[in-house]
């Protein structure tokens, strides 16, 4: 063996260019920790010309990512460009089919690729690598796949995307609209420009679907994850929330049922002394169930150039110190079909805000309903306030099923004295 | 290679048991998720007769650990005996002579003698490995190692021992007294018949040297850990803690400072709303402080058969596969000196309470000698409640340093006013 590994960078934005400068500050440090010098040999992006603030000059500069896949000197293909097809995934399946180990923090395309990649590298016999991927600088990768390899995980909860649960604590703490911290968040930085893909869920899902195939073993199956986002979450229900217990947080959550495994993305109520309600602004943090460890949580920023450049050099100094792993923690031909369960088949307790008409019989006529359905209520709250605006009626539910709540919720839309559509938020137990 | 793996496993209480339950239920999985069939050849404990609820017939029996350490015929001899010295320390010495590998669940032992295991382990090109010496299931060692390798550490803090961490949250929760809930643990098997391992501080010192070693880079110092215990920590002192919004814990912090790097267990406040404040009864969690990362926090169970059963076999598991590593993360030759800082460089917050005779003139006494000590005052708490009996008088200070709050805290006691030995507990950030 060499007493050097030689990278290949492609892609230089924050993360690009932050793995870039922990390489370099970091370089004895990594030679220990490693056993070997790590080099890089080759960067490219699609504009040479760009001042990054980094000296690029030593290195070979390549256009093109899957020109630099193929023919960069290099033994690792460090993939920094994002987006689950194109030249990111056309350039990770050209290194692997060089025979290049991939290191990659492109969570869009472990979630829709990442099966398919991790067969084509282990029939190369190289690695395929992404715990910047998911949750940024925290180890969760590593922690599921080597650190809990003793356990049958049932459950897994985790706080995935910054974004979200920066506006939804500031939300809470600043008792402002979802709009108007979208706004802010956008201006400092820690949402996009078209923030749809973080708002919407979609980002937490692609990182969920990952943790789903490690935690448990599967295919990754980005299209099963039943997905919403945060947009509809009213200053209201975080206040209702508050009253009952809990913070409303976007979990991504799976879980191994009778039905079989289900993965959901969605704004859910946690109960404020759980360890997952404490995690705040921009932190990320994951929940799991094993059987023979119980509950694990771990912690830590979720995005950022630091992070994630902590993140992709904790791959490539396994890599150079020889340390392998399957993709998903066993064979890619040993990972089993998902099996996605139903959303319907969930069961659980729910909340549920109504805005009625404030007059005599309404909440009979909600009362009804519920039992129609079997469904039992938890907790209450009702306030008058105007015979000409409509009132809120907030209530949490005993467990029941998805399929029920469903229902109930067309049942009271249905209703004449009930004037906008229902607001449901599941309650999650931790 | 051959496709299995063949263990000792010398040492068969709760851990020794809950191990090879783990290894029969998952043996499919971890044969999967390793490679190799995981396969225990031998087991050895004191009593040979004592029916331990699993069957061990298969096995072959030693009475001696150190017999079976050199001449059972397995590759990994784990260590579950427990103590820094005679027959764990002889086992594990015979059998990294002997070529095995050694996984260990045994925090004295690596303690104390952990850097010339580990010299001696690379020397014999064999693994030492004892994730479960440190925080139970937490793969914490993993994580540090590995996970957060290109990271410099500059801090580590953590809740290391869960028997602590359970009184104390106990005592805020109750109001009852250190030695009532002592005594409870005790009936509820949360500490030991003999606790003061526990509650003095020595079981959590033991870990914060490993952690030291592994965030460090450096040879393991144990006897530079400066210790206190919680025997002395007053219902009294937790409520006023909750009053000046922070809860009291048993910490183990390590910290590299202009002086050297400190290690010190002792009780300290922390913010309540920081997210080891909400660690809570027998979990235990580390805050790490990494150069890129940042802020990283990992919880989970500290102690009991199935969460250190499940850190021992992804030991085992990461042996079997191939993934070796160096025990402390970086070549046993190449570690530093440990360079300990004294405590008196240290500088922080401190809470003080003093029981003093309530009479006229005794808090301008007080604030004299603070004034004199050029110690500045944060909050205080006082309340006249009897011409004859004592009163407390509580404070919290600025930053000011570890030698001023002695020299003050002997001053206060030398005055008349002063009825009882001054209480004094750190105040630590996050």
């Amino acid at each position: 063996m060499s007493d050097s590994i030689k990278l290949a960078v492609a892609g230089l934005g924050t993360v690009g260019v932050g793995t870039i400068e922990l390489l370099d500050k970091q370089s004895d440090l990594l030679m220990e920790r490693s056993g070997k010098r790590i080099e890089i040999v080759a960067v490219g992006a699609r504009d040479k010309s760009k001042d990054r603030g980094v000296d690029l000059s030593k290195f070979e500069w390549f256009d093109d990512p899957v020109d630099m896949a193929k023919n960069a000197s290099a033994d690792v293909f460090v993939e920094l460009i994002g987006g689950s097809e194109g030249p990111a995934k056309n350039a990770c399946e050209a290194a692997i089919a060089a025979g290049r180990h991939v290191v990659t923090a492109n969570k869009a395309l472990i979630a829709e690729h990442g099966t398919a990649l991790a067969v084509a590298a282990e029939k190369a016999d190289v690695v395929l690598a992404y715990e910047a991927a998911v949750a940024g600088g925290i180890p969760v990768i590593k922690a599921l796949r080597e650190g809990l390899a003793g356990n049958r995980i049932q459950r897994l909860q985790g706080i995935l995307n910054g974004t979200c649960n920066y506006i939804l604590t500031t939300m809470r703490e600043t008792g402002r609209s979802f709009d108007d911290v979208l706004s802010e968040a956008q201006e400092l930085g820690y949402a996009e420009a078209d923030p749809s893909f973080d708002i919407d869920g979609v980002d937490a899902a692609h990182k969920l679907a990952i943790l789903t195939s490690v935690a448990f073993g599967t295919e990754v199956d980005f299209a099963s994850v039943h997905i919403e986002g945060i947009r509809h979450i009213a200053v209201e229900d975080i206040e209702y929330a508050g009253e009952f217990g809990y913070k409303i947080k976007l979990l991504g959550i799976c879980e191994r049922t009778a039905h079989g495994i289900q993965q959901r993305v969605h704004p859910a109520m946690v109960p404020e002394e759980a360890p997952i309600a404490g995690v705040e602004g921009v932190f990320n943090a994951v929940v799991t169930e094993g059987d023979f460890v119980g509950t694990t949580v771990l912690e830590g920023r979720g995005a950022g150039a630091g992070p994630t450049a902590s993140a992709v050099v904790s791959d490539i100094v396994d890599i150079a110190a020889g340390r392998l792993v399957h993709a998903f923690g066993v064979p890619a031909g040993a990972l089993e079909p998902s099996a996605p369960a139903s959303l319907d088949d969930h069961s659980g307790s729910y909340y549920v805000r109504l805005m009625v008409d404030d007059q005599p019989g309404v909440f009979a006529e909600i009362a009804a309903e519920l039992a129609k359905h079997e469904i039992s209520i938890e907790g209450v709250i009702q306030r008058s306030r105007s015979e000409t605006e409509a009132v809120p009626v907030v209530m949490t539910t005993h467990e029941t099923s998805e399929a029920a709540i469903k229902e109930v919720l067309s049942a009271f839309d249905a209703l004449d004295a009930v004037r906008e559509k229902p607001h449901m938020i599941r309650i999650e137990s931790f």
